[in-house]
């Protein structure tokens, strides 16, 4: 509803910038008695944790959350939790760049068009930064949703994509990109290489799937499980596009093609296919819930761009700092983090509404 | 915020089912003194129509629209806008198959499975004359952004795609596809006689552009407008991707190739390239918004397909009736409704918030 | 959420003038499979249909509804209920004096002040004609919580109150003023009486109980019960005071006279009092919910006030028409029916946070 | 929207609870450009802050505010602003009694019902000490209306009223009472001192003004002024009345006694008289806003009451610890905060829709 805060039931809201003393979240609307520590949480920050590889931003942020309201005796109480991150390794560099010119990409034109000035340390409120609140919020959401497994991976780095025929699911953690296909992780690593060593960037492809999400979840029309989705991931930095179950594809299908056979099963329906992305009329079926996020490569290059500042006139601008060489890679937490949420809302939704 | 309704401060609600007596839409938080009448939101309705070609389904609605509330002398009063329009057209045929056995790919087993019955008639809620509701609401967004121009077409059919060199805004309203590529028009004559003949269907691509977007309407974080426009967009009937800008082309890029570089221009930037689909950080640049959406192939199809029936039975079903053989073409009207009732919202939430 | 939109999860959106075509609310996030006809609405309506006696307006609408949508079968759908009450008796007066002067105490002035000009026709969307679309959506409510017995009355009229002592609750509905006490009821028709033919009229204050709601409904602490109540009945038109329990009563007491003290009970706490009304720190403790509501007298008299014109300058109006000297009466359903919503959206709330 | 958040446009969420580490706000959809530093929020905090006479609770707190996000070289950015209070003061005592045994008037038997268990710290979040938060979020609120002027008093104490007569408003903030009558001050020494040395507690009613806000403000009719203000004064711990304007007075009145008669003025009408509190059919007139807060006496009292325990059996329990003996005395900030809250809110809705 507001401009900082997601989800109807099941809400968080966050707050703060890249370069600010700290960063958090507060999640309300929580069911009471769920076991959540910090010990639950810390895990799914410290997978998006930057600084892990060569491959990701060389900011060193231990990203150690702290639980400040809403837990008593290990418990979820029902009340707000409020979740606080440290910003610790703000680097006090000279910004004058970047705040005298706009850098292409970023959002920082758009920002002093929308509020007549901003934070420009860092990128502020624009920072990918923000996405380690959300982190902290998704690991509640996954306590309150325990048989829903939620489970990301990059697809696609640069263009070029993993072979489905050698998923493996144990690779995903295997190496720095999580990526499920070893022989795409090693090429990945000439790409990124490469990216990050002339100063540039290349684009990835998360694809996302929820197993465990009982039919029913979900509503018409204006909350459909699709749009819900889409909504979630298409607030993530660096998110242009998104695919439930075939999308783009589906648009190049036959109905006879598209069609998600059913048969009698040992509990519901037995499906042949899902090209919906187990979701049919905004209601989740069953299936598994499958969805797709295009990521734009990194903004920040070395490469000098045109372009103009504050004041109008013509200028050049370079990205110098610590950047991901590919954003997608650190947004699979961010992606599953934010499907987490949303399927935690929709199942107390389900609850309130239908029993 | 609620399931049936859509935006934040300029809202809209629908209502109805595609067999019951009317629909309608509750347009809430309209600017006071807009001028309106039926005749503004009639041609939009007209331009969604069913049977207007042999290339939608058969089924006569004249869509006729009603304003109920809300304006006063030819001018909105600020107070809530009820737009209605009846069925008539609604057939009464047999619907027992329906009834009993789940439609792949349509919505039957998750209403059942959330709902624990439906109204099967037509599908009910989650029949695509909802959309009309929509469109209806959509002409009077429109009337809160005068100088914001919305133009959507259908980019490609059954995997069949414009070509972008023959371009032709005059050709869109001249075939029955919403085609700018004179050339590709008479192909997809052809592809969908063929489908309909078949009883077939087939998926579409519908692209949209709005111009006029003033930079600085948007916002971070969770109502970026890339997220705002994604949920509107998937919340539309057999939507099932949605890209802004370049989309799932931009993870293929590197940031080089995907800046958008900028030049002092006449009145703010002059943008070399439009990646972004006109937004940054969530925020409108000015440029023009681009997106595109993938729509499924109609459900519905003559062949029949395995199922289940509601007693978790072994059934068979074929879709009779009267259906759009190419559901996205009519989507075209709905697609630009949707980003001008995003467009209006963003319009009133800037200006509450800064001024 | 939104100006013509009450409740988070079972919401009502009202819409429709005092002189349009009809009036309406859709009722959305009701749960599925509720018996629901026009037949279970209808005698709520009656109770609160004008020219019923002498005592209020002589306004003749039958006020008759219809269900546009949201039922099959019999049986609520889950989608949105569209409930639609034509206007009937929308007398063809001359409005000149209406539209040219403000009258003192009613929506003109600030309306004008808000939108720059309003709906004068029988005072448009601020007339209490838009209560008959709360009592049809409350009656939606009483079917959705039916263990819930929500009962409301007139407790004093100009200053003159009831005895309690004499509270016989089959009086209520056996007189026109919803008067629970036999001789307050015969004193109030002097009372009333002698304002109606003054063309003057009279405030009332209306009490209300629900009984059946149990412990656990409600939320701290922007969803307190006491506050959501308090939101709902200030509301109404005519409205301007709220208490729960004691209300300003307990204001004046120490904390040993106003605690609410408990011993075992065959079912959960037996309480020796019920100062609180019912709700302690925004949650209902399973005592009986008490509330009432100030009503001031109808702004509409006919004894001339002074006031200004549109133009700023010196004017004196007298309102002719139809009016109810005692606004308050027709209040009763209406305080019930906000009451219904209020309570129907918590005990889904509840049901979605706590199972 | 949201159990722990308030506010449409402009809105603030709460976290904490009496016991923890700390609590906060997070004030979401602030203008961008507004000055303000953290010590623009102390004084009002330093007002509220327990500890300073002997008639509010003995707890030593600074409640020092920290403002945590969304502000940047002294100007709100218009993103959230995170303000955070640290608890310094919770005494590590034997909380065994509260947590075994309800205290009657409390939430505590309320939030075990809802919730099934609750942090008896306390009071956990059912303390008042979150008002704390809500008086932060408050001076943001003022910040972004800098011309109208709220002011809140004491009216009356355990029946003791002021004489309106005798009011002085620079008596208010010269005694421990914020009462605008220096005898009545003196009174309420005696009335509250006996309270307090008897371990007993008295009732309050706070009265607020909100001057300089334009005609216009506020809005038919689910977010009418006096049901948003209503909304949220009843929020606040221990309130269960509210009266806007002449209130429960005006229901004994006549429509000629109640009408504020108008007269051209300077600058829009010149009104004769105020019974509407500034407020007509939801909207603002430009006079005045006028409400009341009816609070209880504080729960918490020395004398032993009957009760029952966490498994149904009988007890009795007498509150010990630092309590206010008149929790109303402390409400002024808290009561003026709220309405600045709401205001605050209702300028940017007003612009949003009517610019």
């Amino acid at each position: 509803m507001s401009f900082n805060t997601f989800g109807r039931l099941f809400r968080f809201t966050t707050w703060g910038e890249s370069h600010g003393p700290a960063l958090g979240a507060v999640v309300d609307g929580c069911p009471p008695g769920i076991p959540l520590a910090e010990a639950d949480i810390q895990p799914w920050l410290d997978k998006r944790r930057p600084g892990t590889s060569r491959f990701t931003t060389q900011r060193r942020e231990p990203d150690q959350v702290r639980i400040l309201s809403g837990v008593f005796e290990g418990r979820t109480t029902g009340t707000p939790i409020s979740l606080m991150i440290e910003n610790v390794d703000q680097r006090s560099k000279d910004y004058s760049d970047v705040a005298k010119a706009y850098r292409p990409g970023h959002a920082d034109y758009a920002y002093d068009a929308k509020y007549g000035f901003r934070d420009y340390r860092g990128g502020g409120r624009s920072s990918a930064r923000e996405t380690a609140a959300r982190v902290a919020a998704g690991a509640v959401a996954r306590a309150v949703i325990p048989r829903v497994r939620i489970r990301a991976w990059v697809e696609a780095i640069g263009g070029d994509a993993i072979d489905y025929a050698a998923f493996d699911d144990a690779q995903i953690d295997a190496n720095p990109f999580f990526c499920p296909d070893a022989a795409a992780a090693q090429r990945w690593e000439t790409i990124v290489d490469a990216a990050r060593k002339a100063g540039s960037s290349v684009g990835a492809v998360v694809a996302c799937e929820a197993t465990g999400v009982p039919a029913g979840w979900g509503a018409p029309l204006y909350a459909k499980l699709d749009s819900e989705l889409a909504a979630a991931c298409m607030s993530i930095n660096a998110v242009k596009g998104i695919e439930i179950g075939d999308g783009f594809a589906a648009a190049a299908l036959t109905g006879e093609q598209n069609a998600d056979p059913m048969r009698p099963g040992a509990d519901g329906p037995h499906f042949l296919a899902n090209h919906a992305g187990g979701i049919a009329g905004g209601i989740a079926t069953g299936q598994p819930i499958r969805l797709r996020c295009a990521f734009k490569p990194t903004s920040s290059i070395l490469t000098p761009v045109e372009t103009i500042d504050r004041d109008g006139a013509a200028a050049e601008i370079a990205t110098k700092g610590r950047h991901d060489p590919c954003v997608g890679i650190r947004g699979v937490p961010v992606v599953e983090a934010m499907v987490a949420l949303v399927l935690a809302d929709q199942a107390l939704l389900h609850r309130g509404q239908c029993g």
